[in-house]
């Protein structure tokens, strides 16, 4: 059986092709979706989409709980946002963190996470791709059942 | 033609098998090379192997630079040495920060790696299957000339 | 004439019971705002009932200015929205600061709160009962019109 | 049978009706227990009352050890004895820090208590009222016996 | 042709008549959008006014990107609002960042904007008076091309 | 009766020109003061100028307090001079605080002005325009009051 | 009439003969509370003298308030003590810090006084005649009523 | 002749075996006197014992001056008391601090000892067997006259 | 032989009387003088004045090194100014730091004296009477050649 | 049967007569080690010693892991080397941190030691004497199991 | 052609010789003058002498901006003066930080200059040789173009 | 005679043509030995040359002490090694720091050397050229016997 997945984008990114070229790659959302969905073929799950502005329609969306995994790119409120910290922890799915550019070699308050250590683990700086990515891996922990393989 | 990797596994790696089972997994190194060797067959690149205790041996060796990317887990080193993050600044490959555990969930000064600033991205909270992404990641990087796709 | 108080939960508050169990004691909202009910009652106050996800939502509400009373439980917006706090600073009501945990027991960042110093007082650590006793506080300071008794 | 509690006042609460008539409400400590009583009579728990200057005589009759709860009002030791704090987690009782001030709107230094972490809960802000409180949510934890109800 | 400006005023200022009078001034939201309108005529150009109380919908708003320049009171989210700031970095229009009260004689968490690295300009201080100038300002901008004048 | 208004610039502002031409634009200090008398001529005031690179001076030049308003740009001196800001407390004036670049866009240390809690407002990063509106509002200020409007 | 002054010396201060002879001069408390008497005889006024290594028997000696002004020297306890601190603030008396050495010149701990901010003044770095001139000190504030003379 | 020791133990060492167990091991003060009699008797010193959980009492007792050597727990007055540290300072004994607990391994703030940089050193984390060694390295460094061997 | 004593008053001190009344007395320089030279007379020295707002001629002032003490109040540089501080370390005169006002009272940037540490002794929060105590304080060292008395 | 146990010396250790007299003793490595033999021998157990100025040699060495107990005087490394302490957290040997001066009496560099919180115990300032006392302080940790004696 | 190198010597520099000997030596200005006069000589460049108290003419003297180097010694403004940081950022000359002590070998606040990041670099703790250094420096910079040589 | 001395380059430096050619040069080690060499000559010492990657073996270097004196440029190790800063201290040899950058210019954590307090000096900012300019300050040390001249 196929596993759901909700890519959750948060905010700024619905617009990430007027976004700084350098950083973020100059394509639309829309296209990001595309190449998660192409992914998602390849590895046999089932992927839906979720962007929003707005801090608390993030939370309320992992507050539904009805995913095997979440992928999430909180976008800048992964650097304050300790209510969505508190979504993640509540939530039983498999929650991966994801961002498109290296956070790390940004500015200073782009380099904490508050949501990371509530998280499997997180993918940062290889632009799109990182979604396939964290697409694999969360497949990967569910399959194995979280048994370091 | 196939992409060199090396792999670069830094202090107390080598004795994998004998660290915290929750959080390392309770398997050898030997193991964790021969996943990524079989890996790294279906993505057709070759990759090569290098561990050391030594901080100074990861600098020489990431001094030779004769790879197109290099995954690296520089362990506990990935939270002090400068002089490692000099190397990688240095170095004309590809460098991609690997974890086996997720250390943002882990105690504060493992939260801060002075590395992943000068590294192409960061996988982290895994296991060994992140070496695995961290592979495709730096091929896919090679192969699309640093395009983010 | 009764009082009209108004209990805010914040944040990942409307799906308490699959909060951590140990913390949160694993009852729901619901149950939560009937014991409120129950106690209103025996002191002979009104209670109404608001929750969201979104700070915004929770600064409009505050803004409408029209209660005797708020018991506020902000949950993790207690740590961080100034906006909450000029929000309280502004309305003319009694607001009373509650958690259903003892925050100053948990993670570092929970351990401050930034609307503290702007509401009458907080109760925090007594689960439940905590809202009840926000309620006594709460009537206890309109009836004696805020002289210490 | 009637819970036994404890309330301990620390140091310049022996000299309350001199103290800052808006911070304190210019009452003695004798109203302060009177009312306490009262309010003791009503739930149907006894109480005894302690008031020492001196950190380490807090800490002593702390470490007696002979009471189902403590209400602890511990004036400045709150903000910096870990000692106190050390005597509360060797203490089999409940034990709950109360403030007649909301220390949280009140000068840097003393928005911090080093005890609170190891108390049940914490009651601030609401005058003599906040004894009143804290003796019916520890009387109710020893009735639920620290479920949260 | 007149450059045509929004004015987004964010957080607590649609009840500006209710605030702290010697901080704002007492007059309403619409009182000051009058003034500004009085303004635009005078040095011909547009204006169109948004509050949000609501941290994601100022994102959203500011991501249409169909103003030569947005004036932006952000309220108590300046402080805090990375994501507002990422908005703002991705917007082509003159952004200038507006205060009624001067922010940096108040409280010391007041004392910081983070959106202000990434507005144009800042103006605090001067009530009401100070939307006119930024009015004056942006136009000014957008009239000389950004060259100093 | 016109408004006595002062301009006083501080250390390097006598060679504008040769500073860092993207931040202060390439114009000299004699053209600044040629447009600040042609805009005050536009509002009806009187503005003389002061230069000086020493501290001390500034001090002493406020402390004539023979002006209605004060245009400060205390250059460097802004984020250290506790003494100019004594100075400042102590005149009777209104004083503005001017800054061409927009300060809280540079260096770290730029971004705290000492300054600017003693004065009435703040206006930065509008080029020499800034000086222009600086002297609208402290008019605007003088003519009202005070009052907001 | 004569004011009665108390001189209150904390901890270690009854062994002075035996502390750090470069620090503290090798004279006993003896010795420093005759030349005080001497000194009292010339001004007119009463001294009595209270020595504690009790943090708590410092305050509740505050506490009692009976006399016109207090010379303290809290020694180490003017480093932390903030209860001693809440013990000045609610006394009614004139309290004058004293301290032998010139605590600005030692350790870093030793340059901070929690009490400072709550006392008319501080005196240190003098030896034993600070204390005559805080007697001084504390009969000039009786007799100009707190004029500054 | 015999070396003359003391043994002080401060706060909360006097409930000992009613503190948390896996920390301190569940036996009494009572028990812990007795081994440490017993060393000393094999190296022939002679013992005495102090209990307070009064941190002036503690202070009064170095004072005295009496021994030719110390052992000192000062429980939680270890991280802040620069009281007892002056009493240390000011005392002719050799002066070690005991731990039962790896102090080093508990919460951050018991990680830091004042009085550590006035003893002549520290050992901690032998549960009682740490007295022992403390008597041993005590008895060394007086019949070596301090000179390392 | 009377003692040569120079009296240095800082930044803003030459208007005195126009600075915060409540602070510092509302009296003139020209009084604070006076009063000092009467002191000077009764206790047999010597008096010079020197005011300046200049941090630079302060320094010049004390390198000319030709009087047996100084009487110090640096005004706001007592805060930052470590070229005065090195100026005092390099005189061979006794310096005595005086503040009007308690600065421990006041705003935190005030509470840190970067000279005190250098000077002998510090004074504040006597108004004009604290220099009258520096000047005896001054003599007092001078006529018993440092040691305590 | 004799414990094994191994001595390990880190970095400029091997030169110990060279280094500040007054801090280490003057004595050599080799005397060191013929001071820890005589030791063991009186108390059964076998002793090995290892010096390196390597740090990943010592982490090597501590992972080869055949050993009851590790003395371990890591010098300079115990304030920095997080590479170290994993190696020590991943061993199951005892390990006792011992450094020769009392580094809690010196720079604050040097006050702290990231390997402290995984070793067993500290101990420091006793000279030779330390490992002395540290070989009698593992055995005793073998021989009763851990259980505190 | 020789190049023409000013040499500026900042506050308490004038009194060099009575300052610290064990720190400057014990030699005047004059002998430093001449000592550099004759290195110039040497190396075949022209060298003028500014020495100021005065923060402020320091300033100015760089903004002349008429030599082809600065060998700038700022004395204590090295510590904290962004307005000479300002004047030196402006110049076009080359402009080398001397120091004669080892500053980073003294007080905490003497090792941070804010004046290193815009000099072409530092040369620190070789008495008045380091000003021959710097002469030497100036000259090869000034000769080689800026290219490292 | 002529004086012996070490170059010890540290890790990254053998590479040194390879990395970035803005801040390094893009010339080898090897030329730059050979500059040294010259210079050498020029100033009649004796030069040795010593690289290496590793930590420990600059450490074991520098403690075989058989130089007049050491030119050191530690690279990164600079900013954090402890270790080597005590080989240094335990040197009889002048130690010389030289940075080929200014590392006052870079990133935060390079503006901070660790070795610097307890090397004669440091020189930083001038390429290559900085290793001659140390070996002359080294020779004229060792010449002058340390006095200043």
């Amino acid at each position: 059986m196929n596993e759901k997945i909700l890519i959750i984008n948060g905010p700024n990114l619905g617009i990430l092709e007027k976004r700084n070229k350098a950083v973020y790659g100059g394509l639309s959302l829309k296209t990001l979706e595309n190449e998660i969905r192409e992914e998602a073929k390849k590895i046999n799950c089932d992927v839906d989409f979720f962007q929003s502005d707005i801090e608390g329609e993030i939370i309320s969306e992992i507050n539904k709980n009805c995913y095997d995994g979440i992928i999430l790119n909180a976008g800048a409120y992964s650097h304050y946002s300790i209510a969505i910290r508190d979504a993640i922890e509540a939530s039983s799915s498999i929650v991966i963190e994801v961002h498109i550019s290296n956070i790390f070699a940004r500015e200073n308050f782009r380099q904490r996470s508050v949501i990371a250590p509530v998280c499997s683990g997180i993918i940062a700086g290889f632009g799109f791709y990182g979604y396939r990515l964290a697409l694999r891996a969360c497949v990967n922990i569910q399959r194995t059942q979280g048994e370091y393989k």
